[in-house]
């Protein structure tokens, strides 16, 4: 079977780009080796291309003493999955492994992270992401006490709720267009590296 | 009863905000009258401010033949009832309400717009935008042959789809965080405005 | 586009209907100064007219020391836009505004009761009467130690969920004829009376 | 175990009773043998119970052409199985068996009544009142146009979706009281009749 | 209207069959007065019914202190009713009057369990029972907590998950299938045995 | 963080198991170079084991024209992921990636089968599949007339219905006891075997 296209919805020719996408692309392909089908997903709208992008990395380029990047992309791939988003479970849960060094966590997060090796904290604030992503008109004080409970402060919770809420949209452009994924994130992190 | 406050989340000082928050804020507050909150309940993440702003006016503060102004909003109104997000239902039903020049179309959406006064066309758009919202996974070439059925082509089909995602965000950040309505968007649009 | 009909099904003349069936029509018109559209979708079945009315009446033309008149209204919008009813969701929306003088309750009732300027006893209220509405079937003991614990005594807790019962019958009825809202209610309760 | 009371709400004396009532239950006792508990439970409330008996009475003893007394059976055991209420499936389980004199369709019925011994045209009857009963905010004209497709007028239509909507509040009424099936019931119209 | 077939799929000839299968029908044709129809349903697929049987008598056909067949038949009849499974709930419910020497308990957890004349320790097993049906994936330790509280212990808790776990595979055996329940069980256990 | 126990239940010596239980635990140990958890926990229960792997081996270890091996755990994963078993996802997983040669397919459907890589036909069974598994109650003659389009024969949708049953089954005994999963499972299949 012939591979399904990158998007349902048109991919620009690079040479087209506005030069802040292209140099943007051009670099995650120097750094990964391949361009991942969201940024040329996207790029057809290139306001949209930035401000996604933009909010992304608020969100997960960042690294505070309550929140790793690993955990971070816990959250994507535990409200991914739940969201049935193939790309995202997929490209995210290979950064997942990386950020983690461990090679098993991506599968067992995106299968039933209440069965994953993870801690209570970690439990809690994926159950919290969880409910951000699901019911969040139902969010209320005592889930802010119980996260404060388990040691995040109102900065951790509004980047977990943050990090759900924009993978929601996410997932949902993905599903919309189609979106295919790259092969190279299926194996990437559960081998170790050649030096 | 003591108004609850606008967010559950930090309000920062206006003055301590970078200058293009601020002045975007101003303009905003010179336009309409009042600040509306989303803007100060966002502005303590600056970054996120801008991308949210930025996704959110490529979207909506746009016009195409095929996607008024006024069923960009009936798209906000419609999908964050179902998300049952206070903020988005009130305050773009305003918008809706004028954009529009309707007032009762906009409660006639919120409550169920299945019944509302639109059109079929209308009733497809809005079909299509709460399957983006809530089920975005079975998303469907058939989807696309029904809403082109109805003269939608692609870039609008692109339109409703991230509309109701991004709107499906903003309902997440408000309910995560209790975020408060303005009194000011109650009433508008319900009444001729004065000379 | 032209108004849609007062109801999918018959509506019969003023003049055809039994005389009691008549008066309470033209007492409720010279009352409110128009004639809510449930009076004469109803009206082609007159013993069916009769009940719902009496039943109606018997709920919420009663004022106790547990339950106003404004929080049985409350009930009534919060249950009827979970079942997305337009006609009750506006109509008893426009007669909360009046009762309860508030012209914002509604609207924040109608989008996300949880985040209304309600007391916590009003918010108990509410969650009761939306599990009668979606899962009566799980209601038990427990439930009614929480109400008694906010002081509604059992006559309350009967009426609370009564009228949530109730409002679930007319929502479907509502929904079923495609019942037209009155226009005149979009705007009851939100403006100050001329004198 | 000791039996549960009728219901967790007062059951008046009937000597305490207007007169309406105490006659009212007397009738049916004497025809029955026995007082259902849905006569004692609402007793304490006179205008409520005289508008559901009315309410009752004017939907289902009723023979027209279109909907046999049977059939308005099945629509309230059908509803009233999806919404768990044990009253109503035990006691008109036993009146559908006797007014379809067939001792298997009740339980049949109840249990899954896609499944059951029914006529394509039941099975339409029966999906359009499960519609009401779970999703009456999307009844549209393609119910219609599929229920006249099996011979169903206007009038049955009604009928069908006002008996589910109907039993949808005594289902609810029932469980929030916790309201106890009388032992009578079960058996009735399983076994042949004695002369 | 003529019964429906037993069985959407082939029922073979029982002379067809293999010796084991036959002489297990034979037995319990002789034990009942009649063949239970999902032997004839499965026979077509001798090792699907060899393993189904063995399954089904190592859960059903154990009394252990911890857990009566009575109560095995409880778990049964409350996880059929809730998938809607027309033969397990009415042969199953057969078989649990006969074993709780109760004509009532069926019928009663069939409609609404939590309603039924059960102990709170009854009530604990089926609402585990129903969430290993509805929900396993949240299945956690604070559930074997409440059981154990109530004096189950390990091989009780396994026994009640893997009767519900079992019976949702027959459930959708019995759907997929649409196979027809026998006459004979929808009397059995209602009237006294005649001597 | 310390791994999690193969199981919540018992785990029990391989001396002390029945001769039959220890030589198939040997024999898979064997070939696969491991033991998989799913032998260790339900080796406490030999009947409920024995019922376990003839069932599974019926439906699995069967290759028809209509349905090759590969197909049969395509469905294994479709509905295991969807009713979140995690051992059940990645396991199985791994097995379609060897039996399908393709080291994305498992990832894929695991996801969202809806935007696998797979054949209309395919997509079909797939649904049929998710069906059986989330609403069998539902499941009727337009389901079998569909699947006769796509080519499959009477027996394979039973194959198809049965093995989305019995892995219901599974996924429900595996979430109960929090089984673990194989460290082995997690590459297997996703790079070519060295020689």
């Amino acid at each position: 079977m012939n591979p399904k296209p990158i998007s349902r919805f048109p991919i620009p020719d690079l040479e087209s780009l506005p030069d802040d996408l292209r140099e943007r692309i051009k670099a995650v392909n120097e750094k990964s080796g391949f361009i991942p089908n969201i940024f040329l997903a996207l790029a057809h709208r290139p306001d949209e291309f930035r401000a996604f992008f933009t909010y992304h990395d608020a969100l997960m380029e960042k690294e505070s003493p309550g929140l790793s990047k690993a955990e971070r992309e816990m959250i994507v791939v535990a409200t991914s999955a739940r969201n049935q988003c193939q790309y995202c479970v997929i490209a995210h849960g290979a950064i997942l492994r990386i950020r983690a060094k461990n090679p098993y966590i991506a599968d067992q997060i995106a299968s039933n992270y209440r069965k994953a090796d993870i801690s209570p904290r970690q439990k809690a604030m994926l159950d919290y992401a969880l409910k951000v992503s699901r019911a969040a008109e139902t969010v209320d004080e005592a889930d802010f006490e119980n996260l404060e409970g388990h040691g995040f402060d109102e900065q951790d919770i509004w980047d977990i709720g943050s990090i759900s809420a924009f993978f929601g949209l996410s997932n949902r452009l993905v599903n919309m267009s189609s979106m295919r994924t790259n092969d190279e994130f299926y194996l990437m992190g559960r081998v170790p590296r050649e030096k």
